[in-house]
């Protein structure tokens, strides 16, 4: 049935047609298709890319003969097919990221992924040689996410103009947000492929607040269209997440709470593959009621990163902590921590079962700061987040889950976390020159290090008898009188310091 | 009327009186005298000293002619009276310290008192010549207040024996808990008294856990003499601070919830001078509840000390957080923190309108650690704690309030707190290059400085233009577009920075 036409597994399919380009194509036109394997069938959203050109896109999910049929409301653009055969994925294309072990996430082929994502608001907006640097310094990064706008930024040292107006003017001269303009859609969707193809997930936000063109307040119905016209364009990139916006508190205004469960819904009605959904709050006690079915993951924005094990506990979802403040120098504190305690909130939210999001923020004289713009990193602690990255993606396979509640003995001052036999344990501000709560409580055949996180060193530990602590009571409890490990370990006595057991490999 | 004798104000006028030493004059002999000055009369009560010796301690809390009577069940010991002139306090005596402007304290004679306090918790225990060193490493220091108690202790690196029993043996050759052994007293309150020749409030634990003598387990009735016995010896020292206890929550199976109401009122019934009470917890969510009127301020145990707003909201009274974990390195998560986050942590505290305690934990081949037997301190919070101290004292009078709450834009990420014209804002963790948000809003004539709180350095800043953010909506409030301060500082761009803003004078 095929006509030789393949694409691979996870790539995009695209279906090119030709029809009317007069009146408002974008509002009037309605255009689908249905893909079909066997008796499975998948209904998938087209739209309109500008000179009377008409796209859908399908991101097959299965190998082997697909067919197509279209659907509209326009004869000309109706009753289509054609087939085509769905092939192998090639090295490095593992699929859309996905949900999975409650509180983590892997990619489609089962691959473990761990976001260690950073952000660069409006870096399509930014010129094209300053996009390409973004880019090459990404390519050399260690960083598998990307915070975007689809709309530029209007913000303290974002006043530059916009590469692409988002929408097209209108007989009046000014933007109709009824008419997207497909240059920009198009260049957007190019640097999701170009993230694409470096194994970067693209974190799309939708809506933000830093707006002086109008983009904030559309109405109800232009913002339902572009949500629709978006999931239509790129729901078929592997690499996409969807965020509804970055600090949706700061839109209320404009977008009433309820308003928000709708994007969520016609993202669910749009997008055929379902990516991860999910909306980062303003306020720290503005966070978005995540338990909600139609958000995917806890997005948040909170530098008291040692409540992960709270959030994962209301939310019963994975935590992707996007701004536990950023590493830089300017006027701003969510954007002038030092790049240790950068680094150091990214060990503790990890170490409590959850992820962090990195952002840099210093003072650069033509305004060039990597937080919105990209361009080039100036800071420190993106290499240790790289570091953290290897480590982890060298042993994790389900998820780390933290040792215990904030409530719990002595998880509350120190991190730890576990899977299966591997044992990390994060002393951070704490400089004990031995330690033992939390190793294995009985003698193995462990490999036991000591990580520096700061000067990303490991080194084989110095395994020593556990102490015994004197006994002592706690009212009915006794404590100390054993050890609470097989053994213990020697520490060098100062901060950002973690031991890291695995079974003797 | 006065017979020659003299004490001064806030010192301890003592009546001695010989009686029986036979049976058991603890528990049944009634002792006490009416002190007299014009209308007014206070009822203070007695004690058995052991030898036959019964004393009344009087602090008088006013200038002038004082005459007394005493009042027993024994005739010997009853209505004996006289007379003492009161004169002024010399130098150095303020008399007690009492709760000021609902939120900080002062001395009786108005002279602000900000509680910059350690712990010894055993020191008293020690050999005597660990004592004397304890003492001249206070002297040194500039610590103001000391947390010690008066059983002995038994936990981890401190197994050594106690100095006195506390408690005298009875015929069966136990501590018998109705016999209080006047020798353990007698050193216990000379050292209390050397404190106060040192300007230190000693803020004395009343119970503890930590124990292998049987003092957790005395009886209700037991306790409830023991609390009386304390507060008829030692409340005319004027530097006494009750604390009911260390970690009370662990001594809930023999001491249930409802007995800690009755210790405090045992001490509002024979302290004539109502010190300062409160008591101190374990787990971080067993505050007690420091609302009830008969605890003077809140006494803590909680390492997150960015809460202390939310505290001083729920209780309404002073905060200190006597236990904010500290500077060491050994096993125990409480005790091996960086000199430079209990530093971090004092200065987060201050300048959010609360007190801290510092504690001092390194590890020590003979187990002399500061924290429980006092000696030498090896750390460095200790003077950076004390440069702390000078700042506040040079310019605070009724204590520093904060600038906002946990929840209000920028003070739940930075810190600052004034007082009348006196602003200052700690940065902490940020390491802003310009900042102005919390500085005044009128340009004036200020004295403007930047300090360093981990170097101990105070250089004049250099002020320059406030910075004016683009302006950028927040819903229906607009951030930026104009400055928010009168001026901006320049800071060096690293951690641990503070600004100072002074009236010039």
């Amino acid at each position: 049935m095929a006509d030789g036409t393949t694409v691979e597994k996870w790539d995009i399919f695209e279906i090119a047609l030709k029809g009317p380009a007069d009146s408002n194509p974008f509002v009037e036109i309605e255009l689908s298709a249905s893909f079909s394997q066997a008796n499975r069938s998948i209904a998938v959203p087209g739209f309109y890319d500008g000179d009377g050109t008409y796209r859908i896109r399908f991101m097959p999910d299965n190998e082997g003969s697909w067919s197509y049929v279209t659907h509209s409301n326009i004869p000309s653009l109706a009753g289509k097919s054609g087939a085509f055969e769905a092939t192998a994925p090639s090295a490095g294309n593992h699929g859309p990221v996905r949900v999975r072990n409650k509180f983590h996430f892997a990619y489609a082929d089962g691959t473990p992924y761990f976001p260690f994502g950073t952000t660069c608001y409006a870096w399509t907006h930014q010129p094209l040689d300053m996009q390409a640097e973004t880019l090459a310094t990404l390519k050399n990064a260690r960083f598998n996410k990307l915070r975007m706008g689809v709309f530029p930024k209007d913000y303290p040292f974002n006043v530059n103009a916009a590469l692409h107006a988002i929408f097209e003017a209108g007989p009046d001269g000014k933007q109709d947000f009824d008419r997207p303009n497909p240059l920009a859609f198009r260049h957007f969707e190019a640097q999701v492929g170009a993230l694409r193809d470096l194994g970067i997930e693209a974190d799309i936000i939708i809506f933000h607040p830093y707006d002086r063109w109008g983009y904030a307040n559309m109405s109800a119905a232009q913002d339902f269209r572009y949500v629709a016209y978006l999931a239509a364009r790129l729901a078929a990139y592997r690499n996409v997440w969807w965020s509804l916006a970055n600090e949706y508190d700061f839109l209320l205004d404009t977008k009433p709470m309820a308003q928000w469960d709708r994007y969520f819904h016609i993202l669910e009605e749009n997008d055929p593959y379902q990516h991860l959904k999910s909306i980062h709050n303003g306020e720290q006690s503005m966070n978005f009621d995540h338990r909600k079915p139609w958000v995917s993951h806890v997005c948040i924005q909170n530098w008291d990163v040692k409540r992960t094990p709270e959030w994962r506990d209301a939310y019963g979802k994975p935590v992707v902590n996007d701004e536990p403040e950023y590493e830089g120098n300017i006027v701003f504190p969510w954007g002038n921590i030092s790049a240790e305690e950068l680094v150091h909130r990214f060990w503790l939210t990890v170490m409590r079962g959850g992820y962090a999001g990195h952002g840099e923020t210093y003072m650069h004289p033509q305004d060039l700061i990597w937080w919105a713009k990209g361009g080039r990193l100036h800071g420190e602690a993106w290499k240790r987040i790289g570091f953290l990255r290897d480590l982890i993606e060298e042993d994790v396979s389900n998820g780390l889950e933290p040792m215990g509640h904030n409530s719990a003995w002595p998880w509350s001052r120190v991190s730890g976390a576990s899977e299966g036999d591997l044992r990390y344990i994060y002393l951070g501000e704490h400089q004990p020159v031995i330690w033992s709560t939390g190793l294995p409580l009985e003698g193995g055949d462990y490999d036991v290090d000591v990580i520096d996180a700061w000067k990303m060193t490991v080194t084989p530990a110095t395994k020593v008898a556990a102490p015994i602590p004197h006994p002592t009571r706690h009212g009915s409890v006794v404590r100390g009188g054993k050890a609470d490990a097989a053994f213990g370990v020697e520490l060098p006595g100062k901060p950002y310091q973690a031991i890291r057991v695995r079974p003797r490999r």
